[in-house]
This record gives C-alpha cells, structure tokens and sequence, in this order.
C-alpha cells in the first residue's frame, strides 16, 4: 500500500486494508483477536499486542473505605478491613514477580500492609496571558473568590459533554509577569478523568473566564504544564494527583533475616545511602523500584501506561523501631481508574475482578492495593541490593566456575 | 484454593493450579494463549493481558546511522537514510493515534523529521560505605584512574554469567561524607541491558574493588540511586541514559495553519506558557504529552513498562525561524532495546518488525523512531491546547447544545 | 593569647583581650569603630568589617500600600504612589551599580517599574516523629482542623518570651512515612521574624501539640526542613516565604536600543536561551543574575546577610507586546525587614532613611524598591549579554590591541 | 539634588555632591569613611556600611595543601597539616557566634575537624544558537575535540585584557534544540575570577569559535544558564563550582552529651526526618543552616555577597560509626577568593590575615577554613533542634512564668 493513503479510520474496510496491508510483516497472530470494544479505545485499530500475566500472592493488606466529603472533596475514612488478594502483574521482566511475592510474604509474616487515601485529586493546570502582570494578578485574586461562581456555572450549563461526575473542589493560582496559571482541581469518581475534567476545565475557561473576567486575558491556554499531566513534577509530588496513598509494614528482624536473607541493620544502611545518592543526583523520588510494579498491574488492568511516570513519584522511609524495622511508601500521585477508558476492555476487567475491583466504589480500594503491592517489591528489591554485599559470596561463586 | 499455599512456579501443574483457582472469576479469555515463551518470562506466569494497537503513519524522517567508536564509546555517525515508517501504537487513549497523525502530516509537509542519536550509554549506580570522608575520597581518586584495570579485569573472568556485551565505558565517582557513589557506564548492544551490567558491574563491585581498594569499604551496595534506575533524576536528564535521541522538524506556516489548525504565533505562545509553568510547578521535563508516545510503542513492543517514566524525560523546544517554526525534542534517557527481554516474545516482536527494527543493529534506528513519533504527538497535541483558546468557538458550540 | 581560652562574652575585659591578642596582625582599623550597638547584635563582638556603598538612581517606581487581612492575613491593597527613590548598594563588584543605574534609566523612560506584594508569610517547619503512618495521618488530620484552638492557645499564654506580633495564619502538614511535617505559616509585622515565629512555634509544639495530640508523637522536631530555612525550595519558590514580591515594566524598543544598545529581539532570544538554559542545568530560578542586587541592598540595610540565597530566587519573563518588550520578575521569598534585627544598627539605619523604609510600616514598601532594583540589573546585565555578540565588535577592538 | 541629574562619576566633585545630597537624611557617620580604596570597588561610591564582626575560636582543623595539575587542572594533595584558628564572622543573628564556637569546641574534643578540596573549577556558561538540532550537535562535537586549539588561541592572543592566570581546562557542551550551550570551565587561581574567565570566554567566542566554527551559529551569547552564575542549579550542586570542599569530623558520644547537651540519637532521628523533609519540599540542599556561617565569613572577608546562595549549596550527613557519629558537609560551590575584588579592601584584608589567608597562595586553605566553620555551626544548630524536644522543659519553663 502506497503510505501517503494510509486509511485511519474504524470501519471494517478500513480495518481490513490495514490488515493486508502489513499482514506479510508481522503475520497473523497480532492481526487475529477481533474485539468490537478494540475500535471503540482508538482510532486507526489494527491489531493487539499481549503481554505475559502472573498471578502472585497472596498480598495481606489492612485497607481503608472511604467516602468524599462535600463540598470540599476531603476524604473521609469510614472502615478498615483485612484481606487477601492475589495481584495480576503484566510485564517481561525476569525476577520481578518472584521478589514481588518475596516482599508480600515477608509483610505478611508482620501482619501484613496497612494503606490510606490521603487525598483524590485530578487537576488541569490552565494559564490565562495577561496584558500586564497587574492584570494577571487581579484576575488571579478574583479567580480565587469564584469558587462558587464557577460550580455554579457548571452546575446550570446543560451540556452532554460535559461531565457532572467530575466536581471542581479547588482553583489554585500561580502569577508570573503577565502570566495567570490556575489549577483547576477535581474529584472524578471512579474514573481516572482527564477527559472529563478538561472538557469541564475548558468550558470554565471559555464560559466564564473569558466572559466575566475584571481583566480580559489576551489568551486562555488549556494546558500549561503547572501541575503534572503525563510529567512529574514538584507541585504533584508534594500536593498530590489522582489519589495520594500511603502504605506502611514493620518487617520483624526474623522475618528479615529468614525471608529476606538479609538484616535490619543492612536495610538502615541501603535506606541511607540510597536517600542520599536520590539528592545528590538530583532525583525526586527517594525510592528503588516503584515503576516496576505500578507499570506491572497498569499494563494488567487497562491503566492509561502513559501514567505510569507520574503514578510512580515516590517516597519511602525505612526507620528502626521496637519491633523491628518500619518501612513505608508515598505514592502522591496515583492516577488510577475502575471505571471508564481502558478497565471496560477485555481482559483489563477480568484482571480488575481479580482484584475484586470493576467497577464503581472499587478506585480507593485499587489504588491501596498498588501501594500495597509497590511496597512489596520496594522491600524485597531493597533485599537484594542490600545483601549484595559479601565478599566472600563473590569468591566462592566465582571460585566455583561462575556467578549464577 | 488457600492463598497461603498460592503455587509459584512456572510448571504445567503449577500454571493450571493457578488458572483453576481464578478462572471463575477472570474467565477463560486471558487464560487462553498458551505460548512456551510466556513461561520464559516471568515467574508465576498465568495468564495474558491484550492492548488493541493502532497503526499510524506514515512517519517521514531522516534518520542517521551510528556505530560505537571503542574504547571510549562515543557515536559516530556513518550515514542518512529517508524512510516512511508505520507505527504500531498500544494504548487506549481516544484521540491519540488520530492526534499522532495529524503531526506526523504536519512534519511530513515540512520534508519529515529529523533525528540524530547523541549518546548510548546505560548506568549501574553503586554504592560504597566507607569508614570516613577521607577514605571516600582516596576511593574516588583510585576508581577514576582504574579505567583501564578494570576492562582488563572483566576481560579475564571466565564466567559465563557475565556478559561480553557489556562494556565499560566510564567510571564516574560522587563523594558525599564517607560514601563513594560510583557510576558504573556500559554500552550494551541492542539490549536495554540492565541485567547485563547489573551482573558485570556486582562482579566490580565484589571482585575488583572490596578486593584492591587502597581502602577497605565497609559496605558495597549494588545500586544506591545516584543515577537514576526507573526514576527520573537530573543526573540522567541532563548526562543521559540509555539513547540520547534528539528529534526536530521545521513547520511551514502554512500547514500549521491548514493540517494543525493554528498559527506559529498561537504555538510559540503556548511554549512560552508552557515552559514557564513548567519551571513555576518544578517539572524537569519541558514538554507536553511524550509519556503518551512512549508508552504506546513500548507498549506494542516488548520494550520494559516500567522504563516508560524515564524514556519519557523530555526537553521540547519551539523557535520562529524563517522558514516557519523548528520544534525539536531530546529524550536524554529512551531505555530501548531491539533484543533481548520482552521484544523475543510474540507480538512484541512482530510490531517491532513492522518498524524494519527487529534484531541486532537496529536499535538506533528503533531509538530515532521512537523520538520522532513522540515529536509528532507533541506537535500535535500542543496544536490542539493553543487553538483551545476561541470564545467564538466555545460560544458557538454552547449555543447549539453542546461542546462535541 | 592561649586559644584554648579564648574569651567568648562580651564584657568590656574581654572585649578588649580579643583585641589585643588579634591588633598585631589585624591592626588597628577594624577595632576601631565603638558602638554599644554592636555587642547587643552578637555574642564575642570584637570588631567591624566596613563595606563601601555606592548611592544609585533614581529609581523610578509605581507601588502599592498594603494591609493585612484578618485573620486570614491576606493582603489588600490600599493605594498605589508614584515615587523617586535613591538606593545605597553595600558590594565590590566592579559595573555593577553602573549596571542598575542603567537599568532603571531604561526602565524611567518606559514610565517606570510597576510593583506588587502578593503574600506575606513567614513559617517554621516543624516534624512530629511519630510510631507509625497511621499515627502520623491522624495526627496531620487533628492538626489541620485545630487552627483556631492553636491561636486561642497562644492568644492564652501570658508568657513574655512569645511574640504577638508573630500571628498564626494557617497550618499545612505533609505525611511522609510516620513523620508528620508541619509548616506553620505566620505573618510576622515588619520583623523578618525568624526568632518570634520559632519562639512561637516552640510553643506550639510542646505547650499544645505534645500535650493535646490524639496519638503521641515520639519525637518533636524543631526544624525538619520541609520549608526552606536559608535553602531554597520548591515549596517556598512556588508557595512563598517572607514578602512575595512581583516587579514589572515594559521597556520601549528605542529606549532598548538607545539605552541599552541592544535590540528586543536580542533580548527575546536571549531570555529564550537562558530559560532553557535554566531548565537544562537544573536550575530552580529562572533570570540572570537577581542575587548581585539584593545582597548589594541587604548589605546595606542590615538585613540577614544568611537569606540572600533564599531571598534571591526568582522566575523572571520577557514577552513581547505592542508597545515594546514586557519584563517581569517574581521574587518568592523575600525575608526583609525594616524593624528589628540589624535594622536597628547604625548605618544600616541611615541606608534604610535614605530609602524612607526605617521602623514601622515599611516594610512591604522596602520589599518592593528591592524588587524593583533587583529588575533593574536583571535588564541592564541581559542587555549586556545579549549585545556581547558581534564578532565585528571582537574584531575592532582585537585589532585595536585589546578587549576593553 | 533633582534626582534626574543624580552624578554617576566617581570623581570627588561628584561624590561631595551625593553625600550633601543625602547627609541630611543618613546622617555623617556613613559618609565619614573616606578610603580612596573604595572609588576603586564601585561606581557611584558615596558612603560605607559597616557590620560587627566577632571572632570565634579555636577552630581545630587538619587542612590539606594542594597544587594543580597540568594541563588537566585537578588537584593534588601535597601534604596535611593541622591548625588552631580564629574565625571572624560579619553579622547580627543573636546567638550566631555562640553557636559556632560551641560547635567548634564539640569538634575539638573529637580531634578536630578533617577537610579536604575535591576540585577546583570557574565557568561561563555561553550558548550558541544555531539555524538547526544538526548544526548544534556538529558545533557541539567539534567544540568537545577543540580544547587544544581553544587553548592556543587563547595563548597567542596578546590581549592585556584577558588573563593568563584563568586556564581553560573543559569545554562540555549541551545541545537542546538549536541551542549548543557550552559551559567553559576555568581554573583562575587565588581569585575567584568571573571577571577574568568571562572576558576569556568571550574571546573564545567572538575571536575562535564565530570565527572557525565548521557551522556558523546565528547568535553568540556570553551566558545563557546552563551552569550556575549566582543561582544554584543541579548542575553545580554536583559537578561543583569555584572550590569544591568536603569536611568531616566524629563527634564522641561524651562530647554530644556534654557539650552539645543531646545525644547521638537525637541527632540520627533529626538527620533522617530533616533529609526527608528537605525531599517533601523539594529543597536542593540536604542541611540546617549553612547559609548563616558562609555569609557570616563572606561579609568579614571581603567576598562576593551575591555568591552567599550558591556557595551555600550544601549536603550533609550524619552516620552512626564506632565512635561516635560521623557528621559531614560537602559544600559543592564554595566561590571564595584571597586576592583581587573585595579581598584587596581595608577591613576585609585585615580579617583575611587573622586566618592566615590574605594573597597568593592561601585559597585554599580559606575555602577549608570556611567549611569548617559551616560544618562547626551545623553541628551546634543541629543539636539545638533536636533537643528542643522535651516537653517537661516546656512545662518547667512555662510555669516559672515564661520561656526564657
């Protein structure tokens, strides 16, 4: 087929011609899993890729519920419970699902995970241009005292587009020179949310910003990169995106030393160095391998992968107390979703189910679950980096012909 | 089946055991594809996950040539190439694969992009805890001018475990109190490589170093985050990691107007915008929308999910020339690899041999794809924040119902 | 003199055995200049260090009066004034008061700089240490909810050591592991404040928090750096420490090429470059060189010479508009004061006279003739920068026999 | 005096016209000072300020001495010695001074502190902009193989205005986009040097690169951020700028009883919990309170005050080792001098021989000295924080009616 024709619609001819069309490259089998939901996730469809799902467990966590409260969209804990999964993780990477349950069993032995929801955010960061710096900076005042104003002017818009899932909770401004930025912050449900929150943040933007502004803005940009969409940053970091979760398991020294095969005092010193290698090279996360499990169970249940980055800021402290050594992870920015984009896909609703979390009223859940999971993996890898250590290790093995 | 007992291993009873126990609940779909190289994998394999793929193109570029000049490793650029390319994207992003498109016509308008591969290298970052600042010092010193020594010593192991692949390129040492942050940099061929150099450079770290140091260590660490392993750091941002791929294009006016549906004024606008909320909020990277890029084709391509947030670091750039508007991106850190891992498997390797970039040799190729693609969707998405900025618009869509 | 014994008080005998052990090698001058002010300012006084100022203007400027709002501590903006001011600059570096006297000219004829305080907010970040995450989120959540009862606390103590002039405005935590980090944000009148606030905070900590806490933290900690006592930091670039301060002017095209024989199109590429220039190197601020002016005028005003870092960060912009080029500059984080402190010694108080900014009510007025100052050289060492780029220029004056 | 006509000379005419303009507003006691010395440091020179300075000792130190190698530019050890000195610190933060000496004595019973510079390094960062991505990287890449033509140019030039004493020693380039910056990398000796190595990096430019460059670059600008000119960056926070100095020193566990009157428990759990603090807020440095013991010795020593932020750089530890606990400071950019600038002014030069630093020779040791004093006021500002933790000294204090 001539490229420059490249057909990039969804109708079957379309789908077809594409098929032929490469069919002798890359042969039958990516071409072969027809899905009627396939052309309903993206544009130009044409075949799937797959990747290899295991099942490790079972991960022993004590897990919060939790309800928004209105209007201010805090969080609001109204029981605990504990339970057993089993997590599915999508990925290539030889050792990863191993020490994963090694790190599962070793929290387990201590009683397992406990996990919060700290906070549920989804922002859009716009930026208003102002004439002058004074203008930027009487819009920005007079954009903080709108709250009300503004979710009132969604509520009365009756527009099919727009989302009344998502709920604007705050408006934050940010003036440099003649620049306004406003992060335009919402709750979205069970729904990761970026599609409904811009289309909303947008109608604020041209509905009612542009009309009823005591300044007018020579320009309204939808997206000017002071949060985080898709990029780490600080402001997303500390103030957090999506849903912000912390999990936490004390490890008692046995369990160290027999599942871990390493000590406590082994961790301390990995923990240290490791926090100061992060600032003396400049890396926000203090962590070791977060992105790899995040990316495992995002690739399994229908997650947005290009959100694997941010979801994966991380801070994790180790600290010796009485019982042994207290360990815990930060996940400020976990961009998650049970409903809606990628989870209403086969095969993502089905690992979602496993996980007992399809569907709504399942996202605080999900997320807690990640942390629990991503901290399984930080302990155990941590394990490995710390414990790789003995000389005499190394003499021996390679004594005997070869590290293995 | 009792959690606790949940088997591990990757045998034929084991992998049934586990799809009993979950069938119920997952169904039969993910447990279906059977395929010997799953179990190769991963440990605890189960099951699969599928992500439709969409095929877009063509991508116009010019891509160079490189081969690695030994010893020191640096790229030399033998030769150019225009080519057309089609690129398999697995996401289910609406809006992505048409956005792609669209920028990709834009560059194509323009004569195509352009690409270029800066630097290769991929970095163990060990640790050694030394007895004082004096003593990480005098290690500094003795590593830095241990270079050749320490070729010689991996050259004369005779152990199958270590990979000849791998080599050497770089000591770089970082002294913070009386620890030694060492940078251990390797080329690895067309293979990501981290396990590769993990073992070579545990192999420094035990056999050469704890062995002849002037000073005795009292710990080595295998990885203590002074470079940046699956998490972004400035180290990596600014000195690279993996590829170095530098992408760029000119576009005209014209089609700025005509295919993206703005003006060079709108688009260096919002880079303007864009670039200052992204200092304003701490976001290293200065882009819009590269993880989105990134992860589809990593997606499609057996390429490690969890390198997705630093593949994704990213430094975009827009300036008024004459002939309309140059928008570059560099990716300082694109962990790709055409061998090895998860691009042996099925699927995977098929997208990637639709890219002609399956195999040995081919991973700059890959690396240069892959950048330019992500320019497409930057230029793309970009045109469409700066065009969100029409009163008119928004009115003219309120007044007939609805925001489509 | 035996060190060992080194006199440490500052009782006239000793006074005087510090100088005579140190008058044969330092000489007479520096012990020379008798105040009684001095030994209130520090512990062993025993000399001066004399810096020569320079006087520069005028300094032409359009700024606002300001007022605290209760008991948020807001600012409202009660009037703006135009006015002539000289500023006295304490430093040795050569060009540099020429350099803002050209800047201000520049900025003169464009009618002058326009200044803004957008927020007042001095804070301590203290940490409880508690045993678990849990622990820590419950603590942050009681904490958060109890500001009015931690004023009341205050308001309650009839203890002279406190200041009441340091008010409570708001009370941020973060939760990391089982830390809970907490930023109290004061407003400290026109002291800096740094020894109220902590006097203050002392006593929240363990006059209410240590007492009244719903779980009890193990540790208390003072200063835990969650803010930016003297460091800069993300958290204070963004949200602001001490008088966050906006400067703006738009500079003429004829007056950039007749003042400072430069071009806007020369600065517009050069603010291009430094920006990226910025975010390349990792740099938090954004401009060129803001730390040469504001430590020339703490040096002079006997402000704390330990803040010019945090004081100096700064995100500058340069945009162009209709009538010209529109400069700006955002200082975060400025910790001035016009009472208290080294502002009560001599010279220090003359220099603030001669800015009409001694005593009481003026301090947001000083913080912004510092802003304003402070863009002066930004545009004048630009221009500089920008016009060092004509290779004729090198060449006549090569030719000549010599750079000049 | 209208201020339109404000006298710009340093002529005696014109400052006798400043001063009488000003006197009756500042008083005489500013304007008394008259030292021809002054006219030399600044244009419009008109009065002094004038800062108590105290002296604090012994400060107990084992420096090194060193030399630097050619052509590379790195530094050699060339012998140890150990030392008492008096340190003059220019300030007015109560309690400062005491602090410090109370620092030094802990140190000193512990042996004395331990310093060591690691590098020596002055750069401009200049940046090239060319028509391309391409045609910066062939700039980048001749630039980087160019350092022997650099030099030679350089060396011929018979210019009286560059220097001899600022060699060049790297050219590390860094291409984004069109943009090639360069950072050029000087030694400059005893002085600190901006002015010398940035008059010879502007003949780099102008007179070689323009000139032979094998692409022409559109514009040449002197300095465009890509280091760290008076504005930290990450850059210079790891590769370091002016002196880089690392100093250590154990304290005895008697001695932090003692003297420090906490214990070697509080100060790990108030390292871990600050470390992780400065992570949460996003702040470069990892310390407490260097900033106030550099500038404190920066304002008596006649240093450059716009360089107080970037020399206080600073990352700290604290590690628990056989003795006691290691504390540590590197201070990466550490921009001190001991000729030229302010060092040649009265007062300042008399300070600098109290340490035995004034002139040729002596750098340094003074950038030792001063990383001592940082590291001394660390240690006792550290304890202070970790031993306002008691809430029985709360209650006691409170109820004798006060905090006192």
């Amino acid at each position: 087929m001539e490229p420059r024709k490249w057909p990039r619609r969804n109708d079957a001819a379309s789908i077809a011609a594409r098929r032929d069309a490469i069919r002798a490259v890359v042969g039958d089998e990516p071409l072969a899993h027809d899905d009627e939901a396939w052309t309903r996730a993206q544009e130009a469809h044409t075949g799937v890729a797959a990747i290899p799902v295991s099942v490790v467990g079972p991960l022993t966590l004590e897990l919060g519920a939790y309800e928004l409260q209105e209007p201010a969209g805090t969080l609001r804990e109204t029981g605990r419970a504990h339970e057993d999964v089993l997590v599915p993780l999508a990925h290539t990477e030889g050792g990863l699902s191993a020490s994963m349950a090694r790190g599962m069993k070793a929290a387990a032995a201590g009683g397992g995970f406990r996990t919060y929801v700290a906070q549920d955010r989804m922002t859009r960061a716009s930026c208003f241009i102002c004439k002058t710096t004074e203008d930027a900076l009487l819009l920005a005042r007079w954009l903080e005292g709108s709250l009300d104003d503004l979710r009132a002017f969604l509520a009365g818009l009756d527009d099919p587009s727009l989302s009344k899932r998502a709920k604007l909770r705050e408006v934050k401004t940010h003036v440099v020179g003649p620049m306004c930025h406003v992060l335009w912050a919402w709750t979205t449900g069970d729904a990761c949310g970026p599609n409904m929150m811009t289309r909303n943040s947008y109608a604020l933007n041209m509905g009612y910003v542009m009309q009823n502004a005591p300044v007018q803005p020579e320009r309204s940009i939808l997206e000017a990169n002071m949060g985080g969409d898709k990029k780490p940053s600080y402001e997303f970091f500390q103030s957090g995106h999506g849903k912000t979760v912390l999990a936490e398991v004390t490890l008692e020294p046995e369990t160290v030393r027999r599942v871990l095969r390493t000590s406590v005092d082994d961790l301390i010193d990995l923990s240290w160095a490791g926090t100061h290698g992060a600032v003396a090279s400049g890396m926000q996360s203090v962590a070791f391998t977060p992105a790899s499990a995040i990316a495992a169970v995002f690739g399994a249940t229908g997650q947005d992968l290009g959100m694997i980055g941010t979801s994966s800021m991380a801070h994790g402290t180790a600290r010796r107390v009485e019982g042994g050594l207290n360990v815990s992870i930060r996940l400020p920015g976990l961009e998650v979703a049970t409903v809606g984009g990628g989870t209403t896909l086969p095969y993502a609703r089905s690992w979602l189910e496993l996980l007992g979390c399809s569907g709504a009223g399942k996202v605080y859940r999900f997320a807690q679950i990640v942390a629990a999971a991503t901290l399984a993996l930080e302990i155990s890898a941590s394990a490995a980096m710390a414990t790789a250590g003995s000389s005499e290790f190394f003499r021996a093995h390679h004594e005997r012909g070869g590290l293995r």
